[in-house]
């Protein structure tokens, strides 16, 4: 058995997958803070397996592979997690940083399930086709933004102390999220402020609404263009030949009629 | 009239249909406890009834399928339920669990309304296309728990408190149920800690939104597929039968020409 | 100009269409009390001009139409309201009643703009396709009821006390309407309740979403029969003609044949 | 290098919306106090600087276009928006429209930015196929808006006081927006009150989900007509000249039998 096929065996993805859950139960543990300081050791000598398993099992891919290993961006993603989480910055002031990337490896379950992988893949295809609808919902929260702590920015809540605050509570009001406590505090004011959440709500849901809309249809529009339209320009293929042969009959007819003409 | 007959005759299912109606009813009525404690004998007598009609209508099935009527997965589940109710468990420990048997009863207008059964399996047919959704949503409810219980678990409200309250804390986010209350407390310890909420509703909420559109396109393509494909291979039969066709005449002017030119 | 020519001249409807919006403002500040005691003279003889309009109106259409006029449902609705505002129920005890049907009024502008009646007709047309849907949703929600209001019967916030509140109840939770304080209060009972109301919104929201896109395709299907299916049975139409000339040319050509060689 | 070749070049509107965003950027720090107060000076020529320039493109464009640069409506609307900021308001008691003004000018990112200019085209391009929808939406709200204010009219709270705020109160409700509170106040009146919030809700919700379906669809019909429409018709056209084809086919043949004949 050589490398590569150790490499491509499904025994092996499973085992890391397996790994990687175990490794995420325990992690999940860990947040319990009882727990963590009963079994501390056992826990240090888990970690210590794990990552030995990961150091060896990314050796392994890296000595089949060779340099086409980092040709692939999820692999370079996968070598970044397990070396950063080598470096000895445990109990140090980076001892964060040292948690969050522990946290990634479960991130690794991507590299082991492809159907995961293609997911991801698909929602970053789909980011093209979403970046001006942002910018759009940008443009708005940003005008109804600088409006509002215009207009609401002396009020004691503090919602609408600065521009990055108003937009924070116009991204809660879009979420319905007590909304109408936000407004009615600004309805006392003046009562018709109601015009500017209302408005606002309206605009950005019916944004929302018929860009999604475009969106699907943008994505079917995608689909049929390479479905159907083979189908019909399959049709479309044979239809010309039908044709084309039925020239050559003619032109045969044509033929055959002169002949007994001569005749 | 045959057995089989009368276990196909609709007035038979018709009847079932009824007495799980008036059934669901008096269950309903049983919540309310005044009225339980009035009429608690009419009760008894009546669920007596319903168990011996659910019993009588069950024994003839039986009788008329034989070994045909387990073959059929709802009929086993129809199966288990009246039987497991004629168990006596009423006053024992077990109050709960043949209470909650008498409850699922009610679920045997599944098995009497063929409509409803169908939406079932359609509903159980779309799990595999959403299993790897969940994985995913899974992985970002597992990824921002763990980081929002390193973060936040110091705080009072104890919504932090380990990675099973920090999931369930996150499920009450993407439902935007007081989320600001959550986040708020959180922004005392950090006033940027609003990133965590905002990015966290916005990925989940992406992911949600896209995944929803793609699983929307994976049902039309499969329908697409039945449908349109039979007339399109319809038209195509039809192409090949005319390209045949004009084959055959090509020949006979050949030979036309031939004779005419052998002459 | 006849009756007939009266009756269908768009003028004619739009003086109603006016009107009713007229109307619509007048009731709207009623509802203002100080508005309605300062003017409540003008309102007495607005009123009495509009009831008066109303009846002259219908008037016409019934002698333009004669008994054509009741075949129209919408006709029937627009009289019944015309009729039922003229008893002399004002200030007695079906006040209420009586205010109610001026309000059903403003209905009359479905029958004065068809685009609205279409709309409606719509609607209608697609309750057959969801009324599974809704038995589904109820069987749900019965479940969750009765299953609710025996496990939280005995708390304080009386979420739960007889079947009835237990679905209202439930019916907020689905609109995610401060769900935690119900979930919460119910978790002082036993730390694992959550998996009540986490269960209950995942399954009714899967429903929903699954069915909905049900709904859409079902929808699309029919659109797609009606709308590709005819152009397609044109092309096939057309195919089948051309294998029928096909077959006559072939049998043109092995009569030219014979001649040939009967020659 | 001409004046149109200047006007045409990205660099130019690159410049543009460079100098729009660094506007939106000064805009918004300029609504949190202190920062203003400490950079006021700054602010100044800043805001002078950027007026300048506005003032120079715009003329650069008008002198390369003439009058055909009022043709496009969204060229009056930038022309608006710089001239209108040119008047000497600041400080008088017009400022707050000033301010409004010189927020629009990040509107001007729409004219340089043509995506986004489409998007806004699609959005005004969907308004005819809604406005019918909102007709109906208004026709509920005002029902149930004059029936909430004639039986919640007396309550405390306020918020059936007249119509327009009962359409307020609605609106909250249809956000599901703590709908609940106005539910629980109404029902200490009368128990059964709750049927008409939740009948409001499920109606409302009921025709926005069927109406938002009927708006895919459409929107797919119309693309359907464009694209596939173009397909199928050069398969009619082809279908055509195989029929033409066929029948001079057949015409040649018949004229051969009659020479064979003749002979």
């Amino acid at each position: 058995m050589t490398l590569q096929q150790i490499r491509e065996s499904n025994i092996f993805s499973n085992i890391t997958t397996t790994i990687i859950i175990v490794y995420a139960v325990i992690l999940g543990f860990k947040t319990s803070a009882e727990i963590e300081s009963a079994f501390s050791n056992w826990w240090y000598y888990l970690d210590l397996v794990i990552t030995l398993y990961f150091l060896f099992e990314i050796a392994l891919k890296l000595s089949a592979d060779k340099m086409e290993f980092f040709k692939d961006s999820w692999n370079i993603f996968d070598f970044i997690i397990v070396v950063a989480t080598l470096l000895p910055i445990e109990e140090s002031e980076f001892a964060m940083i040292a948690r969050l990337l522990r946290l990634f490896r479960v991130l690794r379950v991507f590299n082991a399930r492809p159907e995961l992988k293609n997911i991801i893949d698909m929602l970053i295809g789909a980011i093209p086709s979403i970046v001006d609808i942002v910018i759009l919902m940008f443009i708005i929260f940003y005008i109804y933004g600088t409006i509002g702590s215009f207009l609401f920015g002396s009020l004691e809540s503090g919602l609408w102390d600065n521009l990055l605050i108003s937009m924070l509570t116009l991204f809660r009001v879009l979420t319905f999220e007590d909304w109408t406590d936000v407004m009615y505090e600004a309805m006392e004011l003046n009562p018709w402020y109601w015009l500017y959440f209302v408005s606002f709500i309206i605009i950005a849901a019916f944004v929302f609404f018929n860009l999604f809309v475009a969106v699907i249809i943008g994505e079917m529009e995608k689909l049929r263009e390479t479905g159907l339209e083979c189908e019909i320009s399959e049709e479309n293929r044979r239809l010309n030949e039908i044709e084309h042969e039925l020239k050559e009959i003619k032109q045969l007819l044509k033929e055959s009629l002169k002949e007994n003409k001569r005749e």
